[in-house]
């Protein structure tokens, strides 16, 4: 691989779902169902999230780039596809199905054996505009940990009136 | 076990050395050294706190009030200690370290069978005075969730410029 950028988003990028594997399977419904309130997301919102997103949002939008540059605008990412797609599916199938798309889609991205004059090839976002292929490759990887930051606070911050007096150490109960 | 509270709390506290594990051992040092600025703790330095928590924090106290109540006031901890005691070691060193100290702090925890009217027994913390026993059980679950949140930022933050426009769509990055 030619790039320590493209070397350095892959090992977060197939990292994710082993993390949130070990995180989420298995763990009590309480945690994985748990919410910041109102039209917040759930652990279990969120892996449906990262699923639709492995479908339908990062590497489609990367192909678009390679295929046709900045004259064909990437189709719109619906942000709340989960709460249709999920449904019907356990948490542990959601964990197993974000594991195989995600390794399907880093074998393409590592066969297209992309080199660093490519990352600055032009995409057209709905929203953002001009984009680049580095760009888009960041925030991909800067999304997943987003979410698992994501995961991390609505679980913890369900503990906050248990902790006591302990959450004024703690500033995610902020 | 007789706790839906202690059961919970155990199952994150179970999960967290494999979840650290996956996202960080052999990643690329750019990553697993990155800060937020001066003062501000990498990955690395995180994995060090958390060893240094379970030798001297977590446990300790729970057995400070088994044994003495609140007449015995807990041992401050050291906050910087990882900074000494992480000295001339790996990640991958700490993340086996954590993962030990842990599993043998959850078999002690486990042995103990500690009941409902046990968690209201109660502690002198140093700074924050009288806390329960289910307190600090939630307190040790929350601090893990709240590093994991840290280390998922700090890693995400590394990336802020290289998304360009994406930036505003992830939280992390304001």
């Amino acid at each position: 691989m030619s790039s320590t950028f493209l070397k350095e988003s892959l090992s977060i990028l197939e990292r994710t779902p082993a993390t949130l594997n070990a995180l989420l399977r298995d763990l009590p419904e309480a945690w994985t169902t748990a919410t910041e309130g109102p039209d917040t997301w759930s652990p279990y919102d969120v892996m449906g999230h990262l699923v639709h997103g492995e479908r339908d949002d990062w590497m489609k939008r990367l192909e678009i780039i390679l295929e046709h540059g900045p004259s064909r605008t990437f189709d719109p990412f619906d942000r709340q596809a989960q709460f249709r797609e999920s449904a019907g599916k356990s948490l542990p199938m959601l964990l197993d199905e974000f594991m195989a798309l995600r390794q399907d889609n880093l074998k393409r991205l590592r066969e297209l054996d992309l080199q660093p004059a490519q990352f600055e090839l032009q995409g057209t976002h709905p929203t953002l505009g001009t984009v680049t292929m580095r760009q888009l490759l960041s925030a991909w990887t800067a999304h997943d940990l987003a979410h698992l930051l994501q995961v991390s606070r609505v679980m913890a911050k369900r503990y906050k009136q248990e902790t006591g007096p302990w959450a004024r150490f703690l500033s995610v109960m902020k």
